[in-house]
């Protein structure tokens, strides 16, 4: 990144990480005020657009009331946050490892891209996987 | 980041994105001169260290020997590289998208993470993966 293109990383972050409490506590009615409405979907767990993220979020809610989220490294620069996140479905799940990429225009994000994967419970090493 | 700690970002994602072409050509001798002996391995696909790193390299050109790697973004902050990778082990393959976060010190890769899924044939969107 330039610095010329004056990018505020910081506000971006905190930006996501509103998003990620909001997800957690579910707290549908701040999506439509983070995400802007040309918002773009490319997580395969999702449908298009606001209203995907909000159908989401509400599964998510009802199937994993006592969800856990916990953000181990946020990696920005540019338009773009990397958030690298561990998802406990229900208390004792070894759980999901994802990176969720947002890109942030405006205030608002309007891209997002992710990877999630099942945690294994063996692993090749003693380092876990964050 | 503070810009006072001075990271060089683009020297650090130059060294990364020497490791990806070095990784889809099957040349593991690379790997000592861009990896520290110190290396941290968090992939559950790799023992520790570079042994582990080279091991699955190597197991990697063997299984896929036409496989390609396409980095789509890099994001980078500090002493972190996020890559976001398509991974095709085989001409025609849907692939694997991956996120490779490296830890980066004094111009060597000292720790690695990342999230690792199959992309599926169907999508509740158009948007894709990347």
């Amino acid at each position: 990144m330039k610095m010329s293109e004056q990018h505020d990383v910081e506000a971006n972050r905190e930006l996501v990480l509103r998003f990620y409490q909001a997800l957690e506590r579910g707290d549908f009615s701040l999506e439509g005020i983070l995400f802007d409405e040309s918002y773009k979907q490319h997580s395969v767990m999702a449908g298009d657009g606001v209203k995907g993220l909000k159908e989401m979020a509400a599964w998510m809610a009802k199937e994993w009331p006592d969800r856990k989220l916990t953000i181990h490294q946020t990696i920005c620069e540019g338009d773009k946050v990397a958030c690298h996140v561990h998802f406990e479905r229900w208390p004792g799940d070894p759980g999901l490892a994802a990176v969720d990429i947002f890109r942030v225009e405006n205030g608002k994000v309007v891209e997002h891209w992710d990877v999630v994967q099942e945690i294994p419970t063996e692993f090749k090493h003693n380092n876990g996987m964050f």
